[in-house]
């Protein structure tokens, strides 16, 4: 399974940096910006050739940074031609399930909707949680 | 209400660049990384120094990675000394409702409880919203 993110600017370079930080250097995982010289048909180029080069029958699950944003927009124009996944406002802790468990996954569909499904729990207002924990002693 | 993001490696630097390409540049902005070539004791050093020297009076919310991560204890470690608001889990769509809200939120305290309540709606698995949807016409 290819994992490819994408984002305005640097944000997926460095998501993909900082993962590989914590969970090792990572095979078929790329990232894509889109950056204030470019066109969004630029990216949109360089993202279907990235497709193409997937070998057949490798799944491919795209991440990407902001719902309706450009880039966003520039994947769910591929997905009328290309068969792939599309996960879209990644954070880290998500990014990294993903990584964690994609070889040993029996259905990259089960692994997305694990991660939709479990997002609010990966995002936490530190203060609150340190007041209930309090609380409860 | 000065905002710091803090992270392993680039991620915090990515995700303050792409921020500032959809909301325009931003005062009281800053990204904080911890590379392999540095202690989580720098680190906490810096931010540190970076909560000294905000003036008095002014808030601060840090933006971290990840739950239970190095940058995430190198701030609860300045909890006990300093006061300030502190998100785990960041992805852009929140980055963004902070940004946009910040100066024109009552109570730094609420919009951080809303950013983590509607944490599920900013992560979302596109294959199946568009699904539903075409079920739904």
């Amino acid at each position: 399974m290819k994992v490819i993110a994408v984002s305005h600017g640097s944000f997926s370079k460095g998501l993909v940096e900082s993962v590989q930080m914590l969970v090792g250097q990572q095979e078929d995982l790329v990232a894509y910006g889109l950056y204030p010289e470019q066109t969004v048909q630029t990216l949109t180029e360089q993202l279907e050739e990235e497709l193409k080069k997937t070998p057949e029958g490798e799944e491919v699950l795209f991440l990407t940074d902001l719902f309706h944003g450009s880039p966003f927009n520039a994947v769910v124009s591929l997905m009328r031609d290309y068969k792939f996944h599309h996960i879209t406002g990644i954070n880290l802790p998500i990014a990294i399930t993903i990584l964690l468990e994609r070889s040993s996954t029996d259905s990259i569909e089960a692994l997305c909707r694990k991660a939709e499904e479990t997002a609010a729990e990966t995002v936490l207002y530190v203060n609150k949680l340190f007041e209930e924990k309090e609380e409860e002693e």
